[in-house]
């Protein structure tokens, strides 16, 4: 039965429900894109076990919209590709386009640049941010921001003949400013309007700029950017100013790390293994824990970045800001699942930031996503065939995580046998906060989400 | 502006749902539970990809709800286990409870028998049915009317010091009638009350049953089963009789294979690259096709066993009906793409199945999901680090699969080296019909299947 105390409850609620609503429209529209590189469901899956246990939940899986994004990849002729890289994947996500491995907001084939999400809503008189862990110059920001054919080509000396490890790999000899490009970068960024760009890549800002006696931070102070390498200085950098903030080389370094710097290792059989698959044994990795790592001691949270961010951009006019969780890929790159899994934790941190900001800035829409599929797989601790009583064991690389519910997580990886694992091209999870529920479907392709970001900045 | 044929329009649109809602709340409640055994996200997207290309959307994709499920498990003495096995994920969904692996439908450590909801919908009047392109005795539709301590006693002839390969890897004694217990799960099968039975393992109905001179068959057809080996026999068995459907030996043949029957083989490094990585050369797999796999000619298709289910589960009282498709999983195990998209291809023709039987029957739940992730893994055809010039390969094993969008697919299979592949600890894609919009959270846990199944059959 229906109390009038419950009726009058009831009435109230509808009426704070609608004047929420009103309240909403009448806030500017502000969108938090949030990108794990690499955070696939079985990286999810993995750091959820760690940080939460099988039965807990991360914020993430709080979310009340979860649904998938098919990626999609060309090559130069425009041909379905696979397994996309972060640059083309971000590719699709700042511009709506779909385009080839290693482009930046660049077409295939064509090399024509695409206006992306932040020039879009600089037009439209909104303020822009980019956070990362990586150098803000590497893929997944750079896309939001700089056009080239080459993820490489981060600053002025990697145009040309550039090298890694000592093979050549490429060039962007055609994006020279003396070619009438529009240079590296670096350079882009320290060019471009970007309200807040934050992450690490300060080397790429330390090399002179192209034909000129100035490194490429002095051309970004020229430009208006404030410009700042420690933690401490981000929250007191003028408010009227642009924000560079480069905290590390390259890439910041992660939070966590295998015990004593371990990675996955391989597992090693007896001499009899060799002779038949049914006899001898195996040595396996030894359990371990993961543990803080000493290398991210001064490093920003990226949390941190990330609240810094919000309050530099919340303005009447709205906002675009990405940020990325870089290394959850960059680690699995290197079979580090502990790095892997600090990363995501500090995602799932930014989310919490992320959804308390939309609180209080009703029209807020956050969209977590990632950008590709990662190798890490989580295998059997004992092998589904361990009855057989022969050594079962991956030819890759496996490590064996104590985790803190007392039991331990095997991770494998195994999609080559080179000095860095492969991406995956599985499709990938999508997160919304209530703002999306109801506007984003069930299941989108990449693209759409410049379309849902464009729609909802009104732009 | 609202012109007076729209509000007109707006009005019987109102009215049609209205009527639409009334009308489902009086029909009988019905569950169409379809599991794709080690049906990953990984597993979605190589099946799509082959089947209607990268852009393309499986009638699964359409599905108007879709969210993930965390896979739990344990040990014998309540631990977390991070991968499961079909015996206990299909507990999870058939009884609500976590078990341990190898499990049928009973307790971890305890061994006792855990209500399943094919009993308790029995129980309240309505029909039931199992179907599954795996002997009706294996792990999935076993759970769900079966209860034993291990999932290899599949028949009375395999209850005591059981072997594969020549391995004893257990045994069921305490679950044998002369030990008071419930015997072999074909033997429960056969003095089940499921309306409905059809899949493959005949030679587990073949075999005496314990302590008897008749075999398990003729138990079956004492207990009221109308036994059919064929599948034109489906059609013509006599309404007023349960069905049991055996079509093959065991696993029921798959559809497709690789061209010539192949799967997927070990990359083969030159001598020189066993001395560094950086050097040497590689000779990757031959590309294929997928073909028909000659062996399942005169096998009835998924949807075909589905569709005979459904005509002779429909009653006034509802019903319950499972249906596995097995092979994703098995074909996995075994390194066969192919085998696994066909599979895939059958279980997304039994939903287009279920859904026209939902359009007509209104309170049909349609829950679509898998039991655990599988092996399979899509890499670049083309190695991220190609620019290298070093041959970069698997050292697992990899198909190099021709789809019919022209291009190459890479399908990695690295869990093991052994003579089958492991299952993963990845959580699960969950979809259902629009029954199930707004009643299933995007984030459950696998028991939480048994409640919402309760929930909507009223049990
Ligand atoms: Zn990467
Ligand atoms: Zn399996």
């Amino acid at each position: 039965m229906r109390t009038p105390t419950k009726t009058l409850t009831t009435a109230v609620s509808t009426l704070l429900l609608t004047a929420a609503a009103t309240l909403s429209a009448q806030q500017p529209a502000n969108v938090i894109l949030i990108i794990g590189d690499g955070m696939d469901d079985h990286q999810i899956t993995i750091a959820r076990n760690y940080l939460v246990g099988s039965r807990g939940r991360l914020t993430l899986d709080q979310m009340p919209m979860r649904g998938v994004a098919q990626v999609l990849t060309v090559n130069e002729s425009g041909q379905a590709v696979y397994v996309a890289d972060s640059a083309n994947s971000a590719t699709s996500m700042a511009t709506g386009e779909v385009t080839s491995r290693g482009r930046i907001a660049t077409t295939a084939g064509s090399d024509q640049p695409i206006p992306t999400i932040i020039e879009l809503a600089e037009a439209a008189g909104m303020k822009t941010g980019l956070v990362s862990t990586a150098s803000v110059t590497d893929a997944t920001p750079a896309s939001f921001v700089a056009h080239i054919n080459a993820r490489f080509c981060e600053n002025p000396e990697a145009m040309q003949d550039v090298e890694f490890s000592g093979i050549k790999i490429g060039d962007c000899t055609q994006h020279l400013a003396v070619n009438g490009g529009a240079g590296s970068i670096s350079e882009q960024i320290a060019r471009s309007n970007v309200d807040v760009v934050l992450g690490g890549g300060s080397k790429h800002f330390a090399v002179n700029s192209a034909g000129g006696s100035t490194s490429v931070s002095d051309l970004a102070s020229a430009n208006g950017y404030h410009v700042v390498t420690a933690a401490a200085d981000m929250a007191t950098a003028p408010a009227d100013q642009k924000l560079l903030g480069l905290f590390s080389p390259g890439t910041m370094p992660v939070r966590l790390q295998g015990e004593g710097g371990r990675e996955a290792e391989k597992p090693v059989p007896s001499w009899a293994n060799h002779i038949s698959r049914y006899i001898g044994s195996v040595t396996m990795p030894e359990p371990m824990i993961c543990e803080p790592n000493p290398g991210f001691a001064g490093m920003p949270s990226m949390q941190s970045m990330t609240e810094i961010a919000l309050a530099r951009l919340r303005n009447d006019s709205g906002f675009f800001l990405m940020v990325e969780s870089a290394s959850i890929d960059k680690q699995s790159h290197e079979r580090k699942p502990c790095g892997s899994i600090g990363e995501l934790e500090q995602l799932n941190e930014v989310l919490d930031s992320a959804l308390a900001f939309a609180e209080s800035n009703p029209n807020t829409l956050i969209i977590v996503t990632a950008d590709h599929g990662q190798a890490a797989q989580m295998i059997p601790e004992e092998s589904l065939f361990a009855a057989f009583g022969a050594p079962v064991f991956t030819r890759g690389r496996l490590a064996r995580i104590k985790t803190p519910e007392g039991t331990i997580m095997g991770v494998n990886y195994a999609t080559n046998d080179f000095i860095m694992e492969e991406h995956t091209g599985v499709n990938i999870p999508v997160f919304s906060n209530q703002t999306g529920v109801g506007k984003i479907p069930t299941m989108i392709t990449q693209p759409q989400i410049f379309e849902l970001v464009r729609e909802h900045l009104g732009l």
